[in-house]
């Protein structure tokens, strides 16, 4: 067995993807938070000088999603074929883009700017996105690709808690086949044990 | 063999990495490239709103960077293995982190603070990844990743383009080993070939 060291803030965020895919591998990783203050000092040792990084066996690795599709593959959550890895893919990836837009609100430090694109986000921007993805979860049994599961399904119920803390309420509420898909997420025995069992965290 | 439709803007930007691996794969591929006026007509028919959008025989499929990631398998350019799949993906998101900074200049509609941005952008932002991906380069023989050619360095010099036109010079200028990376890239014939015959385009 490789050996795992995650380096992250003490939060969700972006490495809880990668701590819900190593559980449901049933590894055993070291959960390395480190605190904000000790971040100039950890950061010039990190490839891009950003974190998540995962480390196998020393060898340091970074950016979430490229992290979290190789575990998708070691776990066999990676499709059965190409096509199906594309499938996975590309629901990640709008995944991301929404990401972005609470992002590009969340993070906006002028308050003026910021109030002006809650509106837009709450009304338009997300139903758009999550009716988009109730349909996709619909038609592929609540799962978000290939009627099955996959680290697509993973990352987006880890991630989903850091965006429903951007947006202020949660998004799952009025759409039944996500809630079927983090239901199918939550109820992993290998989840539901890491969940148990994690630090309580803001973000 | 398999048919194909680009669906794109008439530009390079976000669809040219897509018709750079199809050209690679010596692929015959529909490249259609629609005005902007029929953006509002096209737009509710794409999977989430957005393009570029290629249909692979008929089936819809979104996301330019998991398309050729796809492509990329298919053409044998993804690694021997899961660990080198993963440092061609961990080069291409940060590529894409690289192109979140320089978009988030270009698309700012405020000219006082994308003003702002272009001074930080220059002499920090883009030198700070440049001469990380110029290390990278090195390291792997003129390549991002594993000492060959991949998908990722087809990316990479497909979506530069773009990239050199927002933010207004030739940012390889200072770069040797990504100069070779380039290189090692336009001087495939199946993309030569392609150079040759594509539209002349501003984006």
């Amino acid at each position: 067995m490789p050996s795992y060291k995650l380096t992250y803030f003490p939060v969700a965020a972006l490495g809880e993807p990668i701590r819900f895919l190593l559980s449901y591998l049933g590894e055993d990783f070291e959960d390395y938070r480190f605190n904000s203050e000790d971040w100039p000092t950890i950061k010039p040792n990190m490839p891009f000088g950003k974190v998540p990084v995962l480390e196998v066996d020393g060898k340091k690795v970074h950016q979430s999603t490229a992290i979290s599709r190789y575990l998708g593959k070691l776990a066999k959550l990676a499709g059965k074929n190409d096509w199906e890895a594309l499938q996975i893919d590309v629901a990640v990836d709008t995944l991301h883009d929404m990401r972005q837009a609470i992002a590009n609100y969340w993070y906006d430090d002028n308050e003026e700017t910021k109030a002006k694109k809650l509106g837009p986000l709450k009304s338009e921007i997300l139903p758009f996105y999550l009716s988009k993805f109730d349909e996709l979860a619909k038609e592929n049994n609540g799962y978000l690709a290939n009627g099955e599961l996959s680290w697509g399904d993973l990352y987006f119920v880890a991630i989903s808690e850091y965006l429903i803390k951007m947006i202020g309420f949660d998004f799952y509420d009025k759409y039944e086949n996500l809630k079927q898909l983090r239901e199918n997420v939550l109820s992993l025995p290998k989840i539901q044990e890491w969940i148990k069992k994690r630090p309580k965290t803001d973000f």
